[in-house]
Formats: structure tokens, sequence, C-alpha cells
């Protein structure tokens, strides 16, 4: 990451121009990372005088459980709102919901904000993702979605009440939930994919294929290097079905998982500085290479832990520690954000996949240099019957054994396998300290010996090396 | 830990009067120490001829399971053996079940196992632990037990079929374990400890409140300070009732989960050097007192890594790994073995407890200086419907905020955040570490805050210290 944000040197608290009583705040975006932002300012400087301003109905709220939902794995969508506005309000939190920033000027620190003029003096930008939508005939039919708001995703809860056939474009995370949560509600779902195997971007084909397997377990279609043509409508001026390289897939409902690119209009608008991914350039401070403007979440770029380039694309919880940096430094204070090391896990089918930093793909793709240590190990005690197999494949250097990626499968718990590795890999720990871990032994839930464990002891064992 | 067994250095190899083709190894114990080192020297040395001598009928089983086959939960004791003795002495391994090491002579190099004379180069003694037998009236009638050895359970699980009513006796992890699988077969159960709380050596009152009341929900009667001063006999000359301080509680069939001690018959009669705990003495490469002798698992002790102190009475992870490390040094490697945390995590009724290290109790009772650090989280998206409440208690040097100890309790997955907080801890972490850590967010495997971090972000916060 390159230092950004340092032209213009800024100090803590008022110097740039504040009128009011208080330092005056204004955050774009009301995502995770938005209202974290938000709060945390307020935390730091009671006096400031924050603003939110969104173009959703809603903030704080879990998209990330929308497909869970329409599979009704979670009864309703009344769970997913953290907070009301209210609640931001009671803190002192100007919010305004379903609005635009229409206009920003940095030089009179202004913007226009739903029509009304505002001043500030710390812009913070959280303006998320927006989603790659490919140029195809059809692609704005009624029942072509893209998911990510809350009140659209409770109109298509509706209108699934009538689908009997959906197509889910793209094998990316989102789409193997939404094929699950389909599947789950008794939908005949095609997943399909371009690529030769699913999450191809970053994911190990092996993996993958247990992956597929499970979802087709589950009845989902899964079409592997299959493009879509087109999308095609109905008299009724519905979708009606997806013309793809292997043919017509009929569908009610077609879901689009593509990829996801930072939402940079303001930032652009303002001349922040783009990074290689198309994420705002930011400092390990938060900051943007303008001064008195932070930005956090899904729209910035941060820098790998293992690889050192800078990424994009991460989940809520890397906007809520990167809201919570960029809000205390707007307000005053003075933190850091660390390289992440990303871990990550869902439920895809019914096996669970996961992984942190490096898989054997991205090492490969990247001609970074890597040896392999990888065993498959027991949930709960080998004979109990809930037990479950977890395949673990760590990647390390070859020459310090140091930990530099991971990628699991299996049954259950690979989310805190996933947390444990990745503060593992910022540790800087080996395989040898992971062989040498040390691990509960009780049947009901943890196996004698610890998968991770197993991993590491293989890879040593395999070069000849004791731990 | 004091160093030890370097009064008379030896080296690798046959210096020790080997008159035979290979090294001689004799372990005592065929427990997951005893048989693990047994594996581990012949995988050091191949031509090394080890032999392993045990007092059971079985070696590598899975006694910890025993309560959960007791409640049915784990189905049959047919997947506790590992493996049978044909698979050790396939590997090379002279197996002697059913036997008694009845004298050793070190400097003779000679045992006499079941009466036959055997030469050895290297001893390691894996001897494990035996139950505190208080001496009270009635303590061997038939229906009173102590569990162990997998053919007694057989034994045992068969007399339960007529057993309505039972006493477990101490509130210590097996006792609560105990208690839990009978009251899931039906029984109903009485768990008598003379402490004020449950596992009151160690655990925090206010943790074990929460494991009292769901035991009690399963039915269990939980009897604290209450002393049990005798067990009473009926005319069929099998146990009738247990007579405590409270009065008689009638009683079918009573268990015992009293203190353990370390087996140290043998590490006695030749004259090894045992330490504060009653355990033998060894240093960080299992060695004991005695040139060419080794000991592992429950009879020795090791030093814990944030006390100091030597302690024992540990899981059979910590037995594996100890009887690696002495199989291997024993058959002329030079492995380490490194100071232990000490993760722990168990069912009790229907919560999970666990933790690494300090708990508030210990370290209060040993005067280690230390602040706190707690939060509840979840287990899941706070509002899936499976999710489950965890409490995390982090204890931390209050100078340098380095973790020193943890307890938890909660619904699920405490196995391997104990883990993970062992490994923090080897690491040296600190609350902040903590607080920043990176965690996967996938609504039905993992909330957005994990409950470790926010533990470590109350105590930072409540100090007026951000992360």
């Amino acid at each position: 990451m390159v230092p950004a944000g340092r032209a213009k040197p800024i100090t803590a608290g008022r110097a740039l121009g504040c009128t009011g009583p208080g330092l005056r705040v204004l955050v774009v975006g009301g995502g995770p990372a938005g209202i974290t932002a938000a709060s945390t300012a307020r935390e730091t400087d009671a006096t400031a005088e924050v603003t939110v301003a969104t173009e959703f109905e809603d903030v704080a709220y879990s998209p990330c459980a929308i497909p869970m939902v329409f599979g009704r794995e979670i009864p309703s969508f009344d769970g997913l709102l953290m907070h009301g506005p209210e609640h931001y309000r009671g803190k002192g939190i100007d919010l305004r919901t379903s609005t635009t920033v229409e206009s920003v000027s940095l030089r009179e620190r202004t913007a226009t904000v739903g029509g009304e003029p505002l001043r500030f003096d710390r812009l913070v930008l959280c303006t998320g993702f927006q989603y790659e939508r490919p140029p195809l005939p059809g692609a704005d039919l009624p029942g072509v979605h893209f998911v990510k708001n809350l009140r659209a995703a409770m109109a298509m809860d509706k209108e699934l009440e009538g689908v009997r056939r959906a197509v889910v474009i793209k094998g990316r995370p989102l789409g193997i939930e939404m094929a699950t949560g389909l599947a789950h509600r008794g939908v005949e779902v095609d997943l399909v994919d371009d690529e030769p195997w699913l999450m191809a971007e970053y994911s190990d084909p092996d993996f993958m294929k247990r992956v597929q397997e499970s979802l087709e377990k589950l009845g989902v279609r899964v079409r592997l290097g299959v493009k879509v043509e087109a999308i095609e409508g109905g008299p009724d001026g519905r979708v009606r079905a997806v013309r793809t390289s292997a043919g017509a897939l009929p569908a009610d409902l077609v879901v689009f998982a593509t990829k996801t690119h930072a939402n940079t209009r303001v930032a652009k608008q303002v001349g922040l500085r783009l990074g290689s991914t198309g994420g705002i350039v930011v400092d390990d401070r938060m900051r943007t290479s303008e001064a008195g403007v932070f930005a956090a979440g899904d729209c910035t770029e941060v820098p790998h832990g293992v690889a050192g380039i800078p990424i994009r694309g991460l989940t809520a919880t890397h906007a809520v520690a990167m809201g919570r940096v960029a809000g205390a430094n707007a307000a005053g204070a003075d933190r850091r954000y660390e390289p992440v090391y990303g871990p990550w896990a869902m439920v895809a089918g019914t096996v669970q996949i996961g992984g942190v930093a490096l898989t054997r793909t991205l090492a490969e793709a990247m001609g970074i240099p890597y040896m392999l240590a990888e065993a498959e190990g027991y949930s709960r005690a080998r004979y109990h019957p809930a037990m479950m197999k977890i395949r673990v494949r760590l990647l390390a250097d070859p020459k310090t054994h140091r930990l530099i990626g991971c990628a699991m499968v299996g049954g259950e718990n690979l989310k805190e396998r996933a947390d444990f590795l990745a503060f593992a890999m910022r540790k800087g720990s080996t395989l040898e300290d992971i062989a040498r871990m040390e691990n509960c032994y009780s049947p009901p839930i943890g196996a004698l010996n610890e998968p991770m464990a197993l991993a590491a002891q293989a890879g040593l064992r395999a070069i000849g090396k004791s731990w």
C-alpha cells in the first residue's frame, strides 16, 4: 500500500474551517463501515456533529443473511436490522436515509445531500460496492435480481413464493449461498458459471469439487464452463429463461452473483486516488489521498498480510474494523489498521468451506513459492456419531515454514479454525508451531488430534522434519 | 522445572550395555503417553526393540468417552479401541498386556515383567494416574466404581441396566460428565461435593453456577458443601446408600470422581526424583533424574506456561505430545516439550465450559495480579435460530496486557476457542491482539463480532484504552 493522505498533514480537532460548536463529520454510506465510523467518531469526540447519508432505507443490517432467509433457515427478515434509525439518532447521529450525495466540494468543505447543503470538516467515504452488471440483453427484465438491499430482498422473498425454477449466475460465494438457500426452499436451481470450477478465481478445484457434489446432492444443477448469452422474457414481460452456451435454461427468477467493484462515484468526484483494484487508496490510518478525507470498507483497498498487494471485497467484520479506525481518526484519534489475512468460512450446500490468505490456486497464479501440508482430521472423537471430517490444506513458505495460506473443507467449525489460522499468520507462525499446538480433547466436541495440527505434522513429515 | 537427568549424560544409540542388535526400549504403561512413546521410538530408530508392559487388557483406548457411552450419546464401546494389540505387534512393538512390572534394576538395566526377566537400554515410564481413594467405610462394596479401565467400564455398563439411582462423588470434570451421562440415561443422580461450588479447585463460582443449573435442568441433584461419611451396603452385599453430612442418599451405584495422583510405584522403586505435585520430575526433553530413564503423561509434572510452577493431570492430547518427545528422545532424538497452557473444554449438562491457563479463582489463590476482560457474544449471527451465547472471561497481566488465562461458558464451539487462546498465550499475545483479531462472519456459523474479541475490547474499554 502506498502511503497516502500525507500531502497536506492535518492536526486533530477543528483546524479545517469548522465554525460550529463541534467537529462536523460527514459519513457517506450506512453499511457496517459507515455506521461504525459514525458511532466511533461520536465515541471519540462527544461534541462531534456526525451525519450519515445513505441511499438505502436502512442502516446496520445484515445482507449476508438474505440467502438464509430465502432458504428459511432464518425464519424472517425481522432480526436482520440491528438497530432502527432512532437508535443512531439517540446517539446523536444525524441519519439521512434514502438520500443521495449529489456533490461534494473539498475546498469549500460542503456537500449537497438530498438537495440540501451541508458543511463538514471531515469526510468519511464508506460507499461500499456495486455489482458488475454484464451488458446482457434482458438483464433488466422483471424477475432479474442483484442481492444487496434489504427492502429489495423482502420484495424478492414474496416474489419467490411463485417461483419454481431459478437460475443463479456465477458460482461465487453469494451465488453458492443463494443456490443453497433456494434449493432448501424447494426451488429448482441451475447454478451457471463460465469457469471450470466454482469460485475459480481463488479456490482450489479439488476442494470445490466437494462443494459441487454437496450442491448436487441438494438438487442444484451445477453448470460449469457455461456462458450466459441473454436473459429472455416471456409474454408477461417477466424473465422466462436464461440463454446460455449450453442451451436455454427455463427460469422464473434469475439472480446475478457477479463480481463486485468499489463504489467510487463520490471518490472520483472529489479526485481521490484509486488503486489497482479500483478501490480508494488509504494508508494505515484509513486516510485517503486528500487531507481530512477518510475511507473504509468495500470501497477501499487494503494491503494483504502475506502477498503485500492491495485487495478489496472483504467481509462485514473487516468493514466494521476499518470503520472504527476511520471514524476514530476522523474525530482526531490516531489508530491503525493492520494488513489483512482474510479468514473466511461459509456453508456451501451441506459442507462448510473456508480458508485464510493464499490458496494453492492463488499461490500458483501469483508465482509465490509454497510447500503444502495437508491432512484430514475429525471435528469430534473418531467414534462420536456426530463426528465430521475436516480436510485442512496449509501453505507455508518452503524456507521458513511460515504459514502463508490455508484452505479447508468439512462438516463443522471451520469459522473458528480460520480465525485461529489468521491469528497464527499475523503472529508469523510456522508449521512447527501449528504441529506442536495444544488442543482440547473431549469426545463430544473435539478429537484427540486437531486437524490443523495433523496437517502441519503431515507436511513436516513429508520433508523429513520433526516438530 | 529443575533441569533433570543430566547427572550422567548419555549419548544417543547403544552406549548403555546394549547386547542385542537394536536399542532396547522398555515402556511401562499402555495409555496415550506409553503407546505414543513406543510408536515414536520405533519411528525414530527402526531397529529399536520396543516393549510395552501394561497392567490393563487394552492399549490406545479412549477412557474419556466412557461417560458418553453410559449416556448413550456414543452408542457402544466398540469404537473406543483405536487399534488392537496386533496393530502394534505389526509395527514391531512387543506388547505385553495384563501384566505387572515387578521390579526394575537401573544398574543392571533389567526388569522383571510378569515374572519374566527383560533387558533394556532405555526405560520410559508412562504409568499414568490413580484415584485418591478416601478411607471411607464401605468404599470397596460391590457397586462402587472408579472409572478408568475400559473392560471394567463395559461391566459397569451392564450393571447400569438395573440401576435407578446413583451417587457421583466430587464435582470434578469426570464427575460432571458422569452425572450428565447417567442423567441422559434416565438414572436419578445425586452429585455430591464438599466444596462450595463445582470444580472449586480452579473454576470461577459464577461460571460453575451456570453448569450447576444446567445439570439441575437434566434432573441431577447437585449437593454442594456436603461431606461423604460412609458407603452403606444392603442385605445383598451391594451398595445401598451413601451416608453424607446431609443425610443418607439411596444409591444402587456409586461413582468416585476423586482427585488423581501420579502413579509412581515404579518411579519410586528406581529412585526417580518426584516433584511438588507428586509427579515425576522431567526436564524439557522428558528426561528424569536418572540417565536413560524418561517419563511422560499423567505420572509426570511439567511447567505451566503462565505460572511457571509444575503441574500435572493434563489431558490425553498432552500425554500423546509428551509421549512423542519421550519416545523419540529415548531412541536417540533431541526433541523438546514446551511449557503448557492447558486448553480444556467439555460438555457439562447442556452447556459447554472451557478455559486456558489461569482462572480468576486460580489467580487469586496464587496471588498473581490480573485484569479482567469479559463479555458475552454469539456463536452464530444474533438472529440465527441456532445461535448460542458464549461468555468469555479473559485474564491479562495488568501492565503488559498479556493474556494469562481464560474461562468460558456457553453453548457451542468452546474447544476451538480454547485452542485459539492457548496458542495466543504461547505467542505472548495481548488483549490488544485479541481485540483486533480478524474473524469470519457468516450468519449460520459465525457472528459479526467474535466473543473473544468482544471480551478483549470490553476489558480495554473499561480502562480507557483503545485497540
